[in-house]
């Protein structure tokens, strides 16, 4: 009952696309990542970004934030980044774990974006000697957690800060598709144009079965990720199979199609929401405000979701919920 | 052309069950390990071994153990292992990483089988204060990285030596399924009964596609291995698609019937080999004297294995290669 | 010229009778913290806290706080803290070193001081689930980073909260014994018989050359602290040293002496500042409102303090600073 | 009772100079390293090895080769050193904790000296993928775990090796004083000059009290290493204390004179052992042979020293037991 369940998109279906490349990878290939669909991904991903990409699967969207930030920084070094990060507060420590111990240094944001005059300001404040943590890396997360789309220009704000400190700028891409599907860029536009050094790329959420992609642009990986990758136990012997959910969520550009498709639920969704609505909608979260009655009379009805503190849920539309499928919650909240 | 293929099950086909299986589990259940496939492991598994297990499923052999023996030990204690246990020589490290820096102190043995006396010395050859490293883990493969079943007497001794000295007793089974259609026991004979403490029980050699079990025997699991699991990024949001794999995999006990194809095919291969053979082939790896010359022979007609050193090949069999599937390789072989 | 240096008493000389102790244990002795002084420790501390106590010396605070930190929590662990509690902003992310891994979770708090309420609302606020970090320790700075005392019932609320969340309760003592010196209070009084399991008890700042304890009330050591203290490379080879420092420290409670002068200069600066401080003076540390010209102004004088952003300064007496030694300050800021 | 005890350097007494250097120290100047004493050592050292020499001081010789090691190394990294080496069996694990976990890779060797052709196999032997742990830095120790002194052209074979493979070569030189002594060479002859990159170059065993320190030659330190000190806790507020005891250790050559003398002690005692020597005693350490009946008798006149295993025992000559202070042990040795 797809219909229904709007807990998360990280528990939705797996697409019929997905699977078939999955039974097509089935027949013996070198193991780990040195077969051939492992092989295709830096051209696929270089082709989609307009730029050299060296890209790495990983099974996880926590392992792929964690590997690219281990990259990024010394283990006596901090990463900065929104209060309520993914990072920060929904990974139990891993970016901490696989760095060997960097220090998360949060900011407060609006619709969890972190702004750019706030972060050079945190940046002064500190004293630049051993006994302060330095940070060396900035990771953002677009969409945001709030159900926000990063605009370039906002990016590029980041990015200045980043590069007038010499600090690299990650971006967390749990819901990348969701939220280039909003802006309707080219996915260049908001990383590596605006000034991103990597990617965390994620399928998982959009239709894949356990699939995301480190994506380096313009050579900044390098040394040490694919360590972190096999010493994290991440490398996994059959990688095919994850290379090959990749691959046919980048063909004929599913990704983007399903991003699509969860967005248009999404905005169905929220124009019955209307005022309660807490963050604008441009992917495919909701964040309502609705009292506990409310929430226990949508439940009675058999929806499903996540409370959201006191007075508010999160909706999370899926890849395989369209307008179309949404319009029993949606006529429900407007019956409130 | 699999039966040309004998580098390593890391890279054999998944079982069409195993494919059946994910095809099936392909409708939303609750994210990460909270499915009813997940959850119904610990039963099943518990049926299997003949006593209560937590059961824990994890997508690599090396995150398995890593897991598990960071449970197991402090990050300032040791691990006792072989010299070249895969936990050694094979993952990067990972074992260390996950349990924040425990050392892992080696032993030689006889196939890759430690000596329950060799460790008895070498523990009594500690001393005991804060300068020395002190082990709080015995970790052995079964079967093991020669190929060989560990019987259960001889994992008795090792247990022995654990218990005196108050240590926990791992087994990386990454091949427990071979030794266990070689051994024709109940896999609770040499586990548990043996006094293993907990089993990286592999699949994906075996037929599936990434799919390993931590198996806890009798409560040892407990507080930290869900939560180094997740640190480690090692829980998948759609966890239900590794816990089917399992769940096909004990289905009627196809990893038995696998595991005895595989070992008949090795079977084959080691008549042709006699001689030349290194260690009894009890399980579905083959150690072959061969020289350079009669290596590049078999390469040019077509098969694919690993040089071992000098004058030697490893050859391994898959689960879809039986004595039937390998008789090209037997023949080739006994007509060196 | 120490009456005009007031940057910290980090800085400080070493009590003649210290120095004295030293060369008192200037002959052969066993290794490390086998020495009668080391050994001593323990009854000297259970005297003085009226309780057993099990006491190692360490050479500095910030090993102090994070190996007794390291010791209560696992690596996936948190740690509840003031938001700019020494162990956050100061010690280089060292707590997360030792213990491998955890997580400082902050709270703000008026005068350095965290709310034992807030402390409950933030404990309420965290998903008990893998994905959010648990925290399993909160620490506390007596005298606070502003200089303020905690009294025994404001730590007595901590420790409540602690014991309800089955939390250890850590005091960081780098100015323990100014805050007992203006309290007038037994040093049980606001430590174990308010809930504190174990204390950074300072010595450096307050008259040693290089000398803290971790103090464990009640049996709350045990394995893993002197590991993590030799694993950090704290294990002084010639440990009776440092122990007779300490020993120096608390005989004829020197310790309470030096404090008792160093606070007895704050109150005399703290009456030449009057309407000027930002907090109360309980301690031996001043925060002063004073304009860039003021501050030049003094330092044109020879005075030499630490500014505290923009419009204060930071003034620290330190032992060998009586209420006599600081009339030139205080004689020069009633002046400005 | 000096001339009895035998059992390690490790407790000696302070030589005056260094106790009259404490007391010299005993003003107030910057904290932690900021003082005039401690950026003094660069120059000092610079002077001493006759080449540009960073310096930082250290309270522990673990620390010490910690420190050196984790900047030399990334977590997934390896160091090659002899299978006894301090750093392999005497730290507890204390390099692997400060590099994140950098695994140790042993050899044998003859005298606790490895073989350049060895070294040069084993690192032939390790895969170059990601699974192995590849090897960073090499390790050695002069004079060495068994009181060999290392000779230029040794140790030169060793950092070719280390250059082929682009590793850093690491010298532990707790007893550097004593090997250098034993050479009568220059400082540099058997450092930089041989390829040494860094040294731990000690000083509490050979008249301080705690004081070592960290030479890297030719710019090879850098960023990291003071984080990782003051990471460790091992940045002394009052560092003042630790930079004078070096200063006093460098002045006249007085680590020279020192270590000479404690290796004149050994010497003589090396003539009344005879052919009971294990080892050549080329530096302040003796391996004999010896029945439990004659050490018991030993012990029974008073002399103190430890065990070697089985029919052996290990003595230590100090600074302060020059050949005239070891003369009753000798008498001793020669009468059993």
């Amino acid at each position: 009952m797809t219909a229904l369940r709007f807990f998360s998109d990280n528990a939705a279906t797996v697409h019929p696309a997905v699977m078939e490349a999955l039974a097509a990878a089935n027949h013996v290939d070198t193991a780990y990542d040195g077969d051939a669909l492992s092989q295709s991904l830096d051209a696929a991903f270089s082709d989609l970004f307009e730029t050299d990409c060296e890209v790495v699967w990983i099974a996880t969207g926590t392992a792929a934030n964690s590997i690219i930030l281990a990259h990024f920084v010394r283990p006596w070094q901090g990463i900065l980044c929104y209060e309520e990060a993914h990072i920060e507060v929904d990974e139990c420590g891993a970016p901490t774990f696989y760095s060997g111990g960097a220090q998360l240094m949060t900011l407060p944001g609006a619709g969890a974006k972190i702004d750019a005059e706030a972060l050079r300001k945190r940046i002064a404040g500190i004293r630049k000697d051993v006994h302060q943590v330095q940070p060396a890396a900035i990771s953002i997360t677009n969409a945001t957690e709030y159900g926000l789309a990063w605009r370039a220009s906002e990016i590029g704000a980041i990015s200045e800060v980043a590069r007038a400190s010499g600090m690299k700028l990650h971006m967390d891409g749990a819901r990348f598709a969701n939220a280039v599907a909003f802006l309707g860029c080219s996915p260049a536009d908001v990383t590596w144009r605006a000034g991103v050094d990597a990617l965390s790329f994620g399928f998982t959420k959009n239709g894949a079965m356990m699939a995301e992609a480190l994506v380096f642009f313009g050579g900044s990986g390098g040394a040490g990720v694919r360590e972190l990758k096999k010493r994290g136990g991440h490398l996994l012997s059959k990688g095919r199979f994850v290379a090959a959910q990749i691959r046919a969520m980048l063909k004929d550009d599913l990704w983007l199609a399903n991003a699509r498709a969860a967005n248009a639920g999404a905005a169905a969704l929220a124009a019955a929401c209307g005022p309660r609505l807490m963050h604008p909608v441009e992917a495919n979260e909701l964040f309502v405000r609705i009292s506990a009655e409310e929430a226990a009379d949508l439940r009675a009805q058999g929806f499903d979701f996540y409370d959201w503190g006191d007075g508010a849920i999160r909706l999370v539309v899926s890849w395989d919920q369209d307008a179309a499928a949404v319009a029993p919650l949606a006529a429900a909240i407007a019956g409130l």
